[in-house]
C-alpha cells in the first residue's frame, strides 16, 4: 500500500512547469481543484493503488533565483493560474521555496547559463562532485522529511543535444568519464540522472534534455534496481500526431507531408529560440511520424518563440494525404494549450505512477509509461489509445 | 476459402459514391491504382482471406436515369477521379450500366423523390411488393453472374428519420404491416433490407437511413443466419472525433464543447439541405461524443449545402476544453476530405469482410465491424484505434 | 471647441458592452490604459476636437437588476477585464450605478423579457408614455449634471426584427401610432430614439434593432435637427468581411461562397439563441457582401450559443473563390475576439464623434460615421479603408 | 489610341507563371475563359484604352529546355489549367515555344544553376555582353513581329539578395563596371533590366529578384525615358496582410505579433528551399507590417518547401493583438491558392498597364503601380484599398 510520505524532487523547481505543479497540489489538497488534467483520477485507475495529494511532499534544484510566489504571480498574469491561486497558496510556496536548493549547471548551454544566478548555482570541479552533490540533497531531502521514496523530476529548460558518438559506451567508460571535466561529454541533466541513482531515488525524464537516455546509464538503473522514464512530456501537437496519425494509418490514408509549426512564448520559448537547444526539441518531435505511419512523410517541424503568447503554445500542423485513387486532401489543426497547465498534471500522474513502479520493485526503463512521452524510453511510439491501454494494464496489473 | 465470385449489389448504383466504387474496382482490376483508403489492405490483414478485386461481381438499384459515364465524368471535372479516368474505364461502366435495375421509393421523402426518374421506379402497391421485387432483383443477379455470395450495401439517399414509436415491435408485427402501405412505417432502406434477407444475401448500411436498424429486422436476419452491419459510413469529422475525443477523456481534459460545422456541395448535401433529412444525419453524428468522453459536452453540428464545394466536405470543428485547474484551451481542425474518394475504399473493404462473415456464418448485426460506421449495429461506439484492434482480432481470427 | 461636459446616456446600462465602457473610462480618467481600440486616438484624427476623458459623464437606463461591480467582476473572471479591475473603479461604477434608471419594456420579445427584473422596468400604458418617460430621463440627467449635450447610445439585447409592412410611413402616422399600444408595431429601441429627440440628444444604434432606422423617423431626426447614426457595430466577422471582400474584388477574383459560422457565449448570445431575435441579427450580417463583391455569393452565416465561449467570440469563415481560368482556391479565418472588448471603444469613439456633430449641427443620419457599422444609415456599406477615409475627411473638415 | 501589337517578353518563358500567361492568353483571345483574377478587367477600367488580347505577342528567354506543352499538362496535372487545356491550346504553345531564346546566367546562384541547360544558356564573358545579348534579342523580337513596344517582364527564379554596399552608386560606376564579371555584382535579373533600357523596353520585375531596384539603373530608366515597375508580385499572404493589416491599424488595435508560414511544392519553392534564395523572398515580405501599422510587431515569415504541395501555396498567418484595456486576441487565416492562376492575369493586367504608361511617356519607377507588388518602387507601400484607388485614379487620368 502507497503508505508513508514519497517525495517529489524537481530539477527546474521554480519553473513555470514546476510552480504549476506546487499550487496545483495545495490546489489538490485543499479540495480546490477538479481533476482535470490528471490521467490518473480517470474511471480506469479506479482501483490502482497510489499516494495521495498529502503523501506527495516537494523539493528540488533550481539555478535562478526569485521566488515561487513571484513565478506564480506571473502565471496567474499569463491565465495560466487561476485569478487569486498566487494569493491564496502564498504560504505553501513559501515553504517549498524554503527547500530548493541550488543546481548544477555543466555544458547547459549559453542560453541556459543566462538565466542562472550565481548564487543558485553549486560550482563543481568535476562531474563526479556534482552527482554526489546532487545525491546529497536527495539524501537529505528524504532525511528531514522522513520519505519513504523519492522520485526525482527533470523539468529543467532543454540542454543541446549530446552528439551520441561521443558517450560512455559501459558503466565501466561512464564511471571513468566523470573525473574528466574537460571530456566528459554528459551534461547537468545525466549528471541529475546519476546522483538520483546515488540516493536510491526514481528518475522521471520530461524533458528533451538526454538525462538516463543512453545505455551505459540504463544499465546502472538496472543495476541499482531502480525505474526510469522520460523522455520529453507529450503535452501539444506530438500529443495531436499520436492520436491523429493512427487513424490515417488505420484507414490506409497515404501521408505526403506533415508539417508543424509551434510558437511559444515563455521561458522555455526563449531557451528554444537559441537553433543549438531548439535542435533537441525538434529531434524529439520528429522521430514520430515514422513509427506511427509506416512510411515517413515529408515533414517539417518549427519552433519559433513568439514573446506575446507566454505559456500559450499555438501549433498549425498541415497534413496532406492521398486517399483512394489517388486524390489529395488535407486536414489542418491550429492547437491553443497552455503549456505548464497541460505538463503540471502529467508529472504530478508520473510521480505517483513511479511510486508503484518502486513499491513493485521495477528496475530500468518503464516502457510501460510510454503514453506521457514523446519519446519513449523502453518501448517504441506507438498509438496514443494503444499506448494508454498498456499504461492501465501494467497499473492494474 | 474465398473462391468463386461475390456480388456487390449496390442500392443507389449511379450515386457518388457507387461510382467511385465502379471506377476503382476497374482501375484496380488492371493495376492502376495504388491501395490508398483500402483498410483491407494494410499489413495488419495480410494473412486474412479475402476475396480479390476480380472475383467482385458490381451490380445495383438505382432511381435515377443517365449513365454510369456521365457520372463519371462528372466526378473527374470534381477533382474526385483522376484525369482520364471516366474514358479509360468507359467499358467496364457500360457493362455495369447495363446490369442496373429500377429501384423502389417508399416513404423516401420529398428531397428524394423530386432526384428519381420515372422509368427508374418500380411502382409498388404495397410495401411486401417492393421487398419481393427487390428480392428477385439480387436472385436475377446472382444466377446470371454465377455468384457464390452476395452483398448487398446501402448508398441511397438519405432519407428522413422514421420515428421509433411506429416501428413493429417484433418480427409477427413487421411481416404483418408489409401488406398495409399507408400504414407501415417503412421506408425504401428498410425494404430493400428486408429483400436482401429474402435473396439470402449480407446486408451493409452506409446511409443513416433506418434499414436493418431496428430490433424486429435485426430479429429476422439473426433466424436467416444472415450477418448486416451500419450505419452510416464514417468518412469525416466523425472519423475525426473518434480518433481525437479518446485523446482528451484518456487525459482527464474536461471537453466543454465541441462544435462541428460541414460544408458540402454535392447531390447528398442537396438533399441534407432539407431538415427533414438532414435530421438524420445529424442525430447519426452526435451520439457519439457522450460515449467516447463519458460526459456529455455541448454539442452542435450542422450540415451546409454550399454548392461550390461539390464532393470536396470541408468541416470545422472547434473544441473548447478546460486542463489542470480549470484553464481553458482550444483545439480546431478542418478537414478537407473528398468525400465518394473516402467512402468507396470503405465499401470495396465491406463487402470484402462480409463476404469473409458469410463464409463463417456469422449472423446479425456485426458488431466487430463498427469501425466503419458513424453509429455502429452491435456495439457502442468506442475509440477508433480500439475499434480498429477488435476488426484486426475478429478479421484474424 | 468641445467645451463643457457631454452625456452618454446608454441603454442597456449595466450590459457587458456598457459595463466595460464605465470600466474603460475610468481607466482612461486615470491614465491606467493605453489608447487601444480607440480610433479617435489615431494619427489622423490628431486634430480634431474632440472631448477629453473627463468631458464624458455617464448614465443610463437598464430592465436588469445587479450592480455594475457585479457585472466587472463577472467580465474580470471572464478575461474581458484586465485582473484586478473590478475592484480598482469600484467606486465610479457605484456612482454611475446610482444614476442609471428603470427602462422600459415595449414589444422587446420572450428572450428579452426573461432577463428583466420587475423593479427596473417602468410600466407604460401606451408607446407615448414610454416615449416621454425615456425624455423626462434624459432632460433629467442633462440637468443634474449640467450638460452641454447629450448621445444616447443604444446597447439593449437585440429584438426581433420588425416587419417593415408595418411601420408608419410618415411623420404624422408615426405620431398617431403611438397611442395605440396594440397597434403600434415599434418594439423599445424605437421608443428609446423618439424619446431622444425630444430631449434633444443625438443617438447611436450600435445593436441590430430597429431603433431610428425607417424613414418616417428620419424624418423626425431630421426635422429636429438631431443627428443619428447606426446601426449595429461592426465588431468581428462583419469587420473582417468589409476589410477582405474589397481584395477579392480588387483582384477579380470570383468568390462563389462565403460561410460565416459565429460562436457566442454570453448574455447577447443566449438572447440570439432564440431564432426569432437572432433573425435580426443574422439579416445585419448578411448584407454586406453583395455590395462589396458587386456579384453575390452563396452566403451563409450562422450564430450559435456556446456557453463556455463567454464573451469570446469566435468566428470561422470560409471563402471559396475561383481564379484565372476558374481554378477555384479558398481562403479560411479564425477570428477569436472578446466582443465587448472590441465594441466598447468604439462606443467612446462614437460619442466623441455625435459630439463633434452635435456643435457642428449636423442632422439625420450621419452616413459619413458608417465605418462603425454592419448596417450603416445614410451611406451604402463600402470597403473599411474607404469607408475610413470618408470618416476622417469629415472629422477634419 | 493602343494600336498596333505590343510585345510581352516574359524572362522565365517556360516557368510556371510564363507558361499559365501563355496559356491563359489563348484561351483569352478565344473567348475560352471569364475574367477572373484579371484587374484590368473590373468595372472601374471599364474606359481605360487597354490593349486587347490579341493585340499581345508573347516571346521570352529560357534557361531550361523542354518544351511549353510539357510544362502546360504538368499544371494540368497539378489542377492549375482546366482539363483538356494542354492540348485545347497545344498550337499557341508550339508557336511561343519557337520563339523563346536562350537566357544569360549570371551570378544566378547555385539552385538555379542546378536547373539550367547548357543549350539553353548565352554564354558570356563580361556582363556587358550579356546586356548586349538580351537586347538584340529583344529587338529581332520587335522586328520580327512589327511591335509598337515591348515590355519586357521578369519571371525568372528568385535569385539569392544582392549586397546593397556592393552596388555601383551612379550611372557612370554602373557603365564601368558591366566590363569587369569578377567584380560586376549584378546577377541576371538587372543585367536583363539593362537589356531592356538598350532595346528601349518597359519592364515590370515580378520576382524578388534585385533586377531594377537601385538608384544607378533607376537613373538609366529616367535617362531612357522609359518606365519600370516591380518588385515581387503581391499575390498570397502579403496581398492579405496589406488587406488585413490596415484593419487593425484604422482600430488601434495593437499588433503584438504578426507570425506567417508559407508551405509551397513547385520548382518556385524548390529554388526558395535553398536558405541563400530564401533570403530574397522573406526580406521582400517581411517590409510591409511596420508601414502599415506604425509600429513593428515581432513578425516571423517562413518559407517551406513541401513537394506534395505542387503549386499550390498553403499558408498559415497568426496575428496576436491587443484591444481595449489591454486584452490579448487572436485572428488566423490559411490561405489556399494555385500561385501561377494568381500570378498570370496580374502580368497580363501589368502589361496592358505598361503599355499605357509607354504610350503616356511615363518614366522612371511607376509608383502608381505598387498595389500589384510586396516591395513596390516609387511608393511606400499601403493599404491594398489605397493603393488602388491611386492605381485606378492614374489610369483614368
Ligand atoms: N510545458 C510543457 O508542456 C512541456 C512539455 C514537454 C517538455 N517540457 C520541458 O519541461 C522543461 C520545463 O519547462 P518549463 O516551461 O517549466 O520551463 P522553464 O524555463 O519555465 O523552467 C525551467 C527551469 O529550469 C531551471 N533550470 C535550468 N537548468 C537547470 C539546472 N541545470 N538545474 C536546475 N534548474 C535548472 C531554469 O532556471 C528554470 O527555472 C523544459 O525542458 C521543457 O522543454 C515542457
Ligand atoms: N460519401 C460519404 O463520405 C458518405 C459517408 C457516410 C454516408 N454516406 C451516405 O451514402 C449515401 C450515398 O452518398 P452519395 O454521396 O453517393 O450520394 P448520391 O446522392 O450521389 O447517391 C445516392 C444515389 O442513391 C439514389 N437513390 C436514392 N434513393 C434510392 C432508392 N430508393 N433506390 C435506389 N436508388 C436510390 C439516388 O438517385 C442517387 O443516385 C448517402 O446516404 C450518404 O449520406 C456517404
Ligand atoms: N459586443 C459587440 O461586439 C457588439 C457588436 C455589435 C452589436 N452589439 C449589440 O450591442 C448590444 C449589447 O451587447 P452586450 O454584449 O452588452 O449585451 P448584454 O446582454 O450584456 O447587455 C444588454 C443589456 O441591455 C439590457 N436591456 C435589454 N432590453 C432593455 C431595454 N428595453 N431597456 C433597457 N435595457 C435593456 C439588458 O438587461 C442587458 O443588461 C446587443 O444588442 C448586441 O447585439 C454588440
Ligand atoms: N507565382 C506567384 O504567385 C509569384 C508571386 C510573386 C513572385 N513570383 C516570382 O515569379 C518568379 C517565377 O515564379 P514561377 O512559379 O513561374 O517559377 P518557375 O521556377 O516555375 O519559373 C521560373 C523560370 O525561370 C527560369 N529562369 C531562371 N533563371 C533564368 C534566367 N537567368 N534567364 C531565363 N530564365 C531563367 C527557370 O528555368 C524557370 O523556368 C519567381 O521568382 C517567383 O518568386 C511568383
Ligand atoms: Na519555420
Ligand atoms: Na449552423
Amino acid at each position: 500500500m502507497a503508505d508513508g510520505k514519497t517525495g517529489l524532487w524537481i530539477v527546474g523547481a521554480r519553473g513555470g512547469v514546476a510552480t504549476t505543479v506546487a499550487v496545483g497540489l495545495a490546489a489538490l489538497r485543499r479540495g480546490d481543484a477538479p481533476a482535470y488534467g490528471l490521467a490518473t483520477e480517470t474511471a480506469p485507475f479506479a482501483g490502482v493503488d497510489l499516494p495521495g495529494w498529502d503523501q506527495i511532499v516537494l523539493g528540488g534544484h533550481e539555478v535562478r533565483g526569485g521566488t515561487l510566489l513571484d513565478a506564480a504571480r506571473e502565471l496567474e498574469a499569463g491565465r495560466v493560474l487561476p485569478i487569486g491561486a498566487a494569493d491564496r497558496y502564498a504560504d505553501d510556496l513559501a515553504r517549498l521555496d524554503a527547500s530548493i536548493r541550488p543546481g548544477v549547471l555543466v555544458r547547459s548551454g549559453a542560453a541556459i547559463e543566462s538565466l542562472a544566478d550565481a548564487a543558485s548555482v553549486v560550482p563543481c570541479a568535476t562531474p563526479r562532485e556534482a552527482v554526489r552533490r546532487v545525491a546529497e540533497d536527495l539524501i537529505a531531502f528524504r532525511d528531514a522529511q522522513g520519505l519513504e521514496r523519492v522520485v526525482m523530476v527533470l523539468l529543467g529548460s532543454t540542454e543541446p543535444p549530446v552528439d551520441a558518438g561521443a558517450l560512455p559506451t559501459d558503466v565501466a567508460a561512464l564511471d571513468a568519464s566523470l573525473d574528466d571535466a574537460a571530456r566528459c561529454p554528459l551534461r547537468a541533466s545525466s549528471l541529475y540522472a546519476l546522483g538520483a541513482i546515488e540516493a536510491g531515488a526514481a528518475l522521471v525524464n520530461f524533458t528533451p534534455c538526454l538525462g538516463a537516455g543512453f545505455r551505459a546509464i540504463e544499465e546502472k538503473y538496472f543495476d541499482a534496481a531502480l525505474p526510469h522514464c522520460g523522455a520529453d512530456g507529450k503535452t501539444g501537437e506530438t500529443l495531436l500526431k499520436s492520436a491523429l496519425a493512427p487513424m490515417f494509418a488505420a484507414r490506409a490514408l497515404r501521408v505526403d507531408s506533415w508539417v508543424g509549426h509551434n510558437l511559444l512564448g515563455n521561458r522555455d520559448g526563449a531557451v528554444l529560440a537559441d537553433p543549438e537547444h531548439k535542435r533537441a526539441k525538434v529531434q524529439s518531435k520528429e522521430r514520430l511520424l515514422e513509427s506511427l505511419l509506416g512510411d515517413a512523410p515529408q515533414s517539417h517541424v518549427s519552433i519559433e518563440a513568439i514573446d506575446s503568447l507566454g505559456d500559450w503554445k499555438t501549433a498549425w500542423d498541415h497534413v496532406h494525404f492521398r486517399g483512394f485513387l489517388g486524390v489529395p486532401m488535407a486536414m489542418q489543426f491550429t492547437w491553443q494549450g497552455c503549456d505548464s497547465a497541460l505538463a503540471a498534471p502529467l508529472v504530478i500522474d508520473l510521480v505517483r505512477l513511479m511510486d508503484l513502479a518502486l513499491r513493485r520493485g521495477e528496475k530500468g526503463a518503464l516502457g510501460a509509461l510510454a503514453a506521457f512521452f514523446k519519446s519513449p524510453l523502453g518501448a517504441a511510439p506507438r498509438a496514443l489509445i494503444d499506448e494508454m491501454n498498456t499504461l492501465v494494464e501494467w497499473a492494474r496489473r
